[in-house]
């Protein structure tokens, strides 16, 4: 059995920069098994050599070497931190010297500015749209004047986390309408989202995953019933259908695969937080 | 007046993660301006062929070079995507070598797996974890021994997105205490708080900032007042401070960063999703 090897997401900032690439890049080796650890506010070299002495310890811990995924921008807090003898994977040093010839520019080494300080204004905007998702989660408040967007489907689709997400990391205002059995019944579109229909996304899910879902919320209850969640879909699907409303299903997808389609199909370009 | 340069995050899954890395490598330059665009699920030769011809146009259009951070598995859609004339950068190119060879092990060119399909236990523990934060939001449903930690402060010092963060991202369950203006005359850690002090982490914040964030919820409320929320941070401080609690102010802090913090103080590893 081979062993687990130690790795390190190590950054001068939050290291959500080096763990997302460092992530992205070990799920292409799935005949190696990881342990892994963030190391973050790595921004003075007496945490560095810390952070060495961890690292070092933890693969002669492992008996294997381990790896250093690391977005510090000051290079003399990287050389300390690859004493530790790990293998060190320098997410931005590749790209850091084409980008100045590109630009004509030099870059500059100030830390932790991509997940650190923020703009009173880009607060603002993350937290209001937040508060936005959290109020219109219900059908019930339903100022959608000022909704960037409404996803639409049957309670527990995947509707309240994909908002938050988008309010979370792209500022964006998500609106969330669960189709009530009373709704679903009328076989069309409710009245106070039809004025609304180009904000539309409509979200489904796989019936059995869904009684999954409800019976975890309300155990044998008619509304986790499998013969309820098969007809509620069913009805969703088919009006969403006979509206021409863009539908995903989110069975299998991730929050964030379905915030990026939902955001493509609306053509809605934000930047990400 | 230089020109504004188009950049295109490219990817055969959701983008975030070469958006991730572009975004940080931009920030260091400041002496550019950038206008960004996401191109997901560009997983088709078709796909790869679109997008490079609205690279190019974009650069047409601005007289300048388009820059394009491609996350691309596929080595052949990413040369699709080269046509467009844009400086190509790979990130994951430089990284795969080093690690074959470290790993003893060639990579998986399997699209779209860091933000794409999901099993359905991690779905669980996100939503899990979001429904958690949502319904413990408050300081009345106080149900604290599940929780993994408990974020203490006045009301709208930056604890509701900062738990609904960790729970998205971490799979954390993150309840949130509001000190109320009896908590605070009381001078000491309400009682229901006490037997968790292990899971506490106190968030503060500057008096003004949350005079502005108050006033914009309730305008010229008492509970907006400058005077009140001078008030209350400093009993808040003082009560943390004497109760020996790990405090952070959130007025300079981007969500990531407060969270970052948190899980580091109160020693919590947890992968990122």
């Amino acid at each position: 059995m081979d062993a687990v090897r130690p790795v390190f997401y190590v950054s001068d900032g939050t290291g959500i920069t080096a763990e997302t690439i460092g992530h992205s890049l070990l799920t292409q080796f799935s005949g190696s098994r990881f342990q892994t650890d963030r190391l973050p506010f790595v921004d003075t070299p007496d945490r560095a050599r810390d952070a060495a002495n961890r690292i070092r310890a933890a693969g002669e811990a492992a008996r294997t070497r381990p790896i250093v995924v690391t977005s510090c921008v000051d290079g003399s807090l990287t050389a300390l931190v690859a004493e530790s003898g790990a293998l060190m994977l320098d997410v931005f040093a590749p790209f850091i010297e084409p980008l100045e010839r590109e630009l004509g520019e030099a870059r500059q080494q100030r830390v932790g500015q991509a997940h650190g300080i923020v703009d009173f204004d880009t607060y603002h905007r993350r937290i209001n749209a937040m508060n936005y998702a959290l109020t219109h989660d219900d059908g019930i408040s339903m100022n959608y004047d000022e909704a960037d967007l409404i996803l639409v489907g049957v309670s527990r689709a995947g509707k309240t986390p994909t908002c938050v997400y988008l309010a979370l990391h792209h500022g964006i205002r998500a609106a969330n309408y669960p189709l009530t059995p009373d709704d679903l019944e009328e076989e069309r579109l409710p009245a106070k989202l039809r004025q609304h229909r180009n904000k539309l996304f409509g979200l489904t899910i796989d019936p059995i995953r869904l009684h999954q879902i409800r019976q975890e919320r309300r155990a044998n209850s008619r509304y986790a019933q499998l013969d309820t969640c098969k007809r509620e879909v069913a009805q969703a699907e088919a009006m969403l259908r006979r509206e021409g409303i863009e539908m995903l299903s989110t069975t299998h997808a991730s929050i964030e695969e379905i915030s990026s389609r939902v955001l493509e199909h609306l053509g809605i370009n934000r930047e990400m937080y």
